[in-house]
């Protein structure tokens, strides 16, 4: 099933790519190809991303389908876990057909190349309801995340930072939850604005149910709702956290409103930081729960504390040197990451000394990587988190 | 008037210092000199510090009285100034003596070492109502300040932070004042804490008016009512600057919990961080005028968002590693204002290149510097501000 003739590669993508690339042999197999993964594969699958970056789109299929390539354990089972979803596209490409969905691909027409920063862990295709044309790259995007139990305040100031964003067009990039994220569209919309809505599940299907107006709208453009996994795809808690990682690669800088001591929007900004683009938290009162995580993202990730439009336009604007340093903390990261085992642990100072760290430096960049998942701590020491490669 | 025989300072400090005090000559001398010399100045005077650190301060008021001492324009300039207040030491200590206060010099008993690292900056004396043993260097000292139109939220958060420091031994200093200072200081002391408020004028009034009583509850123990100026002294706008400068260098760390965009503690937090000592700020809601300064503390300062009494006793255990980055940043800003003209201005790229910084390190430089009034932003570019020398 993976490889198809030309005339099924034309069938199956028919309504659902540009009629030059269904015209041209190439361009098609190539388009195929990468549906074909996009299926396959679950989102961030880097054996995937790195046979692909190594051979081209259509080769590594012949790879994944068993045919040559070198042998490794990580191929073996990547063939295992892909093989089982052999039969997946045919079902995918008739309900993206149903809801006029377009099928992007990497280098294609339309694809946004902020993603391209997500390296072998990018996405393999993007389905799209409505026009990725805001993402072009000379646009500004800005993602706007948040907590599902907003409060009022929370509420209104996504509200006043969405509209006066998208009145001075900037593009608003958010996760159609509840909440935060459904505000912002709203407000970008009702603003005249362009939003994009990244859902976690396929894009036939509005999730929640009770946005399922709201992502109408916002399809039905100058904005589009878009996801990495094929239509039919159910929406779990790995695609949240991978649909994270998206919302964060397709923006330039990322601005979590509200957001709980252990809000999914912590993983946005916790990906938005690891990518080296700009991240701002809004502060709130600090009696609301709503704002502790903006506010630890403030004390333990070095977010810039943004309060008005302005300021969250100048996020967008960071000059390279700040770019620069923050390129610097993902290296950092990286330094004290080898510096952890998954099985014993390790103090501070030890790690501090490992990864060639003053121990200050080294408690804050633990603590970062703590947030997202890719260190644990303990009452005996450090450890590399489940989430630590 | 300045020079006085050991009989006429016997009697001008008597009840004023310890008896021992009184019976050792020199000791008496050195004592009544630093009396002399609060009575002479305004706080800050920096030519009589340097006067005084060369030579101490008996010498020093000799050389006031125009005794000897190299003739210089600063220190002519000086002698004028001082020569207008020989008269007042009499006053100054019949009032003391009146309110029971007590006299503390540089090196004497129960001197705050905190307060040398104001260098020739720093206070002649201070006079005290209560005991200053809650300054001891063992102790952890906080300043709680922020602005007099203090909102429900601000002084709810200044209570629960002041409460729970209080009770686990932290003393609280901070400017006496309606709003957050007061609120401190009554939290503190419901806490059964030890308290310090520090006034801009004589600590024989009470200012303001309205704290009569909660300043006699201080001074009565076991904290203290302390000022650098002499009894009788009014408050004025200068002073209220210097005491602010004074709040900060009397504690490890500084954290401001409400003010405005222009808020005098602004300033307090400029001298914490002048003097390489953490400065803390607690976020609000970004719709507050009240919180905007401390948001602008966490934008443009580089503060700490602070959330919890943890947090803020955390800003004083901060390791020297970053106490040093601290003391780096002072250095950082000599270098910039070394780079600005009163008069031409200069751009940011020029002032980065005159400095040797990279021109993002310089505009955040600039910033801080223009907080506290000694840079100063025009369209044109960047002049020294009032404040810087």
């Amino acid at each position: 099933m993976l490889i198809a003739s030309t005339e099924r590669q034309r069938a199956r993508l028919k309504g659902l790519v540009a009629d030059d690339v269904l015209s041209d042999a190439d361009t098609l197999a190539a388009h195929h190809a990468h549906a074909v993964w996009s299926c396959l594969t679950e989102p961030g699958d880097g054996v995937a991303g790195s046979l692909i970056a190594e051979m081209g789109p259509v080769e590594a299929l012949e790879v994944a389908s068993g045919a040559g390539g070198s042998t490794s354990a990580a191929l073996e089972a990547g063939r295992q876990r892909w093989r089982a979803r052999s039969e997946s596209i045919d079902d995918a490409v008739d309900r993206a057909r149903r809801v006029r969905a377009q099928l992007v691909v990497p280098g294609g027409a339309g694809w946004p190349a902020a993603v391209d920063g997500l390296g072998v862990h990018g996405p393999r295709a993007l389905w799209v309801r409505g026009s990725l044309d805001a993402l072009r790259p000379e646009r500004a995007v800005l993602a706007i995340v948040g907590a599902r139990a907003s409060t009022a305040y929370g509420e209104h100031v996504t509200a006043e930072l969405a509209t006066q964003l998208a009145r001075t067009g900037v593009v608003i990039v958010s996760g159609g939850a509840y909440g935060i994220d459904g505000i912002a569209h709203r407000a970008s919309l009702a603003a005249g604005g362009e939003t994009v809505a990244v859902l976690a599940g396929g894009i036939d299907r509005a999730y929640p149910a009770g946005h399922a107006e709201l992502l109408a709208r916002i399809s039905s453009g100058p904005g589009a709702v878009v996801a990495e996994v094929p239509c039919g795809t159910a929406p779990t808690k790995w695609r949240f956290l991978q649909r994270n990682r998206l919302i964060a690669a397709l923006a330039g800088a990322t601005v979590v409103v509200e957001a709980g001591w252990r809000s999914g929007s912590l993983n946005t900004a916790g990906h938005a930081a690891s990518l080296g683009r700009p991240l701002g938290a809004v502060p709130g009162p600090v009696t609301s729960a709503a704002s502790a995580g903006c506010h630890r993202l403030l004390r333990e990730y070095d977010a810039r504390c943004i309060t008005t439009a302005g300021e969250a336009r100048e996020l967008l604007a960071l000059d390279s040197a700040d770019l620069r340093a923050d390129a610097d903390r993902v290296d950092d990261s990286t330094r004290i990451l080898d510096a952890l085992s998954s099985r014993s642990p390790r103090s501070t100072d030890d790690i501090a000394r490992l990864a060639g760290f003053a121990p200050g430096e080294a408690r804050g960049l633990l603590a970062l990587l703590e947030i997202d998942g890719r260190a644990r701590r303990s009452p005996d020491g450090w450890r590399r988190g489940p989430r630590g490669r």
